[in-house]
């Protein structure tokens, strides 16, 4: 019985993987990957057996948990190293629990490579830093998407990050209102972090209403709160008062 | 003028570098790094200046960001490119922001290429997703380490993450508590995560007060709520009823 490997491929373009997740992928003999996975990444394994299992939200054509983690047991049986490659981290938002738990059924021996998650690479792109001294001291994640179609929101940390918001911003802009951010906190949308296409609007809480459009088909995260605003712009101490130009 | 580059080590061991980064890193013709990076990072660019500038917690014996930015600037003037190599991801509490302005104020290009951040490593190393479906729906980042002292502890996300913990872990505990964590909350202390002598144990929000020595002298994180549980212990609905052993 083979090892199985969950490597992050980072969000966007091939080489946000990193060397120790590249250097396992050319000795893989199967490479299960999602869709967002950068197709350049084959190169790495041009003999392995490439399988995608690739599945978005919560559609009806994505191919169920179940039909991957017998894939997995399949291939494991088959090759000395099967790699579970992950679009972002495999640890934020990728279910991998279900997987491992799945493969410690089946008594298959596991690792994971971490990978640059969606909110990093954004940061990165845009230089807008996730924390900031004074008022940006906490940061949070949360996916937009969810069963029941209703984005969840809080306000506690400084900033937080929504994944998979881009179908969702009138309905976050309603539930982050609810939550007590102030209608003019500033909302950072970057889609497709860590792609050459890379795109970034401004907006505030209550302007996501009318940002859906803007990044359309576009895998989007919404950054609320302190690191939404520009290093230039940003003050020591917090919010900046003003509206960001749409 | 050269321009400057940060780049995310990662919070180990080299190859969690991207391969984007150690490209970058073997063009630079000065890399001004941190104490926590590995040093087999140097052999991606032996003929580089390699300056040391790191700087752990408020010790008084760190190098002032003054410095650093300082530093930046002389070397961007003598070199095309100029790597800044911090651990973890230049934009989780690795005071990116200072260093931006400072360059932006100087007329210097900037770049960020991010790198993976101690929680994932965490996750990744202990088979422990920081997000989970049912009761680990959001997380968040905050660090333990303030200017007074004193961690700020709040409980809105699922799980929470405090960086450079290892000190605090009594005064976490108290904060935890004031915060509205149960005392059995499961709680998971990381050290070294991404390195080969990574460690991991198991304690609750109220037995933290007594695990100071396990991780002393170590960079330590410690993931609160429902993604510190191991996966094969974790319930669906949320945190397990016992404590872990200790």
């Amino acid at each position: 019985m083979g090892r199985v490997v969950f490597i992050g491929a980072g969000p966007g373009a091939a080489d946000l993987i990193t060397v120790r997740g590249a250097r396992l992928l050319t000795q893989a003999g199967a490479v299960l990957y999602d869709a967002l996975t950068d197709p350049a990444l084959r190169e790495l394994a041009p003999n392995a057996h490439w399988v995608h299992v690739g599945k978005r939200g919560y559609r009806d054509d994505s191919t169920g948990q179940a039909m991957i983690n017998t894939l997995l047991e399949q291939h494991a049986r088959e090759h000395a190293l099967v790699v579970r490659l992950k679009g972002g981290d495999p640890s934020v938002f990728a279910r991998l629990e279900e997987e491992l738990a799945a493969m410690a059924q089946a008594g298959i021996a596991c690792e994971v490579v971490p990978g640059i998650t969606a909110a990093a690479a954004a940061a990165a792109d845009t230089l807008r830093p996730l924390t900031r001294r004074g008022g940006g001291r906490t940061v949070s994640f949360a996916t937009a998407m969810t069963r029941t179609g209703r984005p969840r929101a809080s306000r506690s940390a400084d900033t937080e990050v929504f994944y998979m918001a881009g179908r969702q911003l009138e309905a976050l802009s309603h539930q982050l209102l609810a939550a007590g951010w102030p209608a003019n906190t500033p909302v950072s949308l970057v889609s497709r972090a860590g792609w050459p296409d890379m795109a970034q609007s401004d907006h505030t809480v209550k302007s996501l209403q009318q940002a859906g459009s803007l990044h359309a088909d576009r895998p989007t995260i919404a950054i609320v709160g302190a690191a939404a605003q520009s290093s230039s712009t940003a003050s020591a101490t917090g919010a900046s008062e003003t509206d960001p130009v749409l």
